[in-house]
């Protein structure tokens, strides 16, 4: 699936979603980053905000077909569902779907700032930075930083002006502030697991506790160009040799700890032969633990021994260091986790389902800033997403939907309850 | 300097040689690849080949002053003095000019076989591939293959085009054959080291004893693209941490060997981000020794480790490689390079000259194939050569230059003294 945000595939499948939705009675909003949303009156007629299933109908470039869009079609199947029996929740329900994929893959967030990703840029992305509406929406990202974005293939063309284009530029404030926004009770997304976990331990569904925090380092080491042939080890300062050291360390200091420690880019000047060390050598070390405390003790850990291997071979490197992403972990709210929980024992018993960490972004990372969120997590095959190969068997996406729908039947209930004791 | 062969300042600096060769009473011959050769007749007027004094004019582009320039300088100062002081030679002495840096930098052969260097085409060689003009004259390189060479900014000019249009190919046979093309009865070489050994051990003069032998080896290592944040250690297949692992301990195993093992190149897919786990790492491996022997052991203990490295991570990786070179150690001449120690020994001393091992490539490499041979190392700055700041001491020149002289009137007795005998 190539279903690039705000383009006319894009527009097509929000046409079809909106017609689906008025189908269920559903009153449709739009907002300002084109966000929609679909609410369905419950018993109670509350002007309280909806209990929201959210994800997104974009995709990557060259993407999969289940990363966001199981999300969206668990939560339309639910309305259908919820319409064809006749069930109505006690509050009001609905459905999001989120503008996500401004920029393709691992799109990145650090607090309240956009992270720019430029590389993506040559991979298709449309616009030159990363950034989530959700992001807009819980007031970490400035609506006019997201409306600003240029298409990198016409910098005529902005966000804003393709929003307009394609109609998709609602008048409802993109924000969760209860006067003129979209305020949301609680959100929950059903998503692939993008990782190998479940399939490796025969689980169906994964309860997810929050997100991982993480951190991107990036390392320049320093040595000195040389020629193979006629430097002896004793001479050189050789910053490839200190940093494949420092890679190879990284992963053993993560490992003591049980968190993640990943390089995923390595780069030496251009000019690199086979018969001359390299200058200068670059590389990103990604940090990553559920508590905070345990990436920012791995991350003192292998500042330290870098500073001891620098100083190991021959005449020694330096090496210097910056922190690009600092994303504090993200614990789910426990009622809607526990909603999910409840759900999840009731179908499968307590053998098919475990409590697992996002290790990827997703709207629901946002949205936990402003409202109870939880997330239930189904296989996919090898772990593989953002790609073609992305793969999730039917029955999997249908208990993942089950779930989904239990969890908020149990969350509206768990809602009604205390609004009662209230 | 930049001075690229064949070019319009190349054939200004030819001219001013040759000119300054005239006023030496040299004969002078130019050969099918435009190396220059000067004859000065010896007292016994022998028609027997002359003792030459050889290196190149010609720089990378942005090269030094002293890499092969020194040693033409050289053998024209000794011809200079020679005539000066009215002294004769036995036999015929003589200088050679040889057209070398076709490609700049690090010009590489392989037996028989040129080595194609591609990404040299992109720092500003002309023509786009490695070879020597000593290598025609040794044999090892077909010069019509070298004629062919077609120059990369304009594919209408080929190597024998430019050696025409500069009036620069020679109706001599680039060749060491007796009857039709220039051979030699000794090589001689000064050439600053390229290497720190001799400034770190405080020598004034290396007697070179031969070339290492070295491989070069090719390593893809393939593992599968994944997500950092969601594919636990024990699920991956990182080909970037094996590699990392592999030269790390490449380095360790040369190290016990008394060889070098070096990675100059490591690439990863272009595509690759912080957060992705790359799904393909190459890198080179450069291992180099005095001994073949040496060479084999090291190559075959690296494949045994890597093999075991690969499966150490994860799910493991796989590699394959192949040798892009295999260039067995040269040993010179040992009377060469005993008039070298003779001379040496006399200017210096014992402490003050150390025998070494070439690690770059020389002329002389070349024609100790076809001819006895011999070169002198002098210091230079930081070992630091192929690069503007090049720099070797005056006084340092100068020592070469009178250790060379000396050399040369050394062999040319011990010449006639094997003719007396005989």
């Amino acid at each position: 699936m190539a279903r690039l945000t705000l383009t006319d595939d894009d527009l097509r499948v929000r046409k079809w979603l909106a017609n689906e939705l008025q189908k269920l009675d559903c009153s449709l909003h739009v907002d300002q980053m084109g966000n929609m949303f679909a609410r369905q009156a419950g018993q109670l007629r509350s002007t309280a905000p909806m209990i929201a299933i959210g994800s997104h109908l974009d995709t990557q470039p060259r993407g999969g077909r289940y990363d966001g869009i199981l999300g969206v079609m668990a939560g339309l199947e639910i309305l259908r569902t919820m319409k064809e029996h006749g069930y109505k929740t006690q509050f009001d329900v609905g459905l999001v779907n989120w503008t996500k994929y401004i920029l393709p893959a691992f799109i990145a967030s650090s607090g309240l700032e956009l992270i720019v990703l430029t590389k993506f840029s040559e991979e298709g992305a449309r616009f030159p930075k990363s950034m989530c509406s959700s992001g807009v929406w819980a007031g970490a990202i400035r609506i006019q930083d997201a409306w600003n974005l240029r298409d990198i293939h016409d910098p005529s063309v902005t966000l804003r002006s393709e929003l307009e284009r394609l109609g998709c530029l609602g008048n409802v404030e993109c924000s969760s502030n209860a006067n003129t926004g979209f305020p949301l009770a609680a959100h929950f997304e059903l998503h692939i697991e993008q990782g190998p976990i479940l399939q490796e331990t025969g689980r169906s569904l994964g309860v997810v506790q929050g997100a991982q925090g993480y951190r991107w380092l990036k390392f320049t080491v320093h040595g000195r160009d040389a020629h193979t042939g006629t430097t002896p080890f004793g001479s050189r300062k050789d910053p490839l040799l200190s940093a494949a050291r420092m890679i190879a360390a990284s992963k053993d200091i993560a490992e003591i700890h049980g968190a993640l420690a990943s390089t995923g880019v390595l780069a030496i000047p251009p000019d690199s032969s086979t018969n001359t060390i390299a200058s200068e050598v670059t590389f990103t070390l990604d940090i990553r633990h559920p508590h905070d405390s345990v990436v920012h003790t791995v991350q003192d850990e292998c500042l330290k021994t870098f500073s001891q291997i620098a100083l190991q071979d021959g005449k020694g490197v330096t090496f210097d260091w910056t922190m690009d992403t600092d994303s504090p972990a993200v614990k789910f709210d426990k009622d809607c986790v526990n909603a999910v929980r409840v759900a999840a024992e009731k179908l499968v018993g307590p053998d098919q389902w475990m409590d697992m960490t996002s290790g990827a972004g997703h709207d629901s990372v946002y949205t936990s800033k402003r409202c109870p969120t939880a997330m239930i997590f189904v296989p996919c095959r090898d772990g593989v997403s953002h790609h073609p190969e992305e793969f999730c068997r039917p029955q999997d996406c249908a208990l993942g939907t089950q779930t989904l729908l239990e969890a908020v039947v149990e969350y509206d209930k768990f809602m009604a309850g205390k609004c009662s004791v209230n």
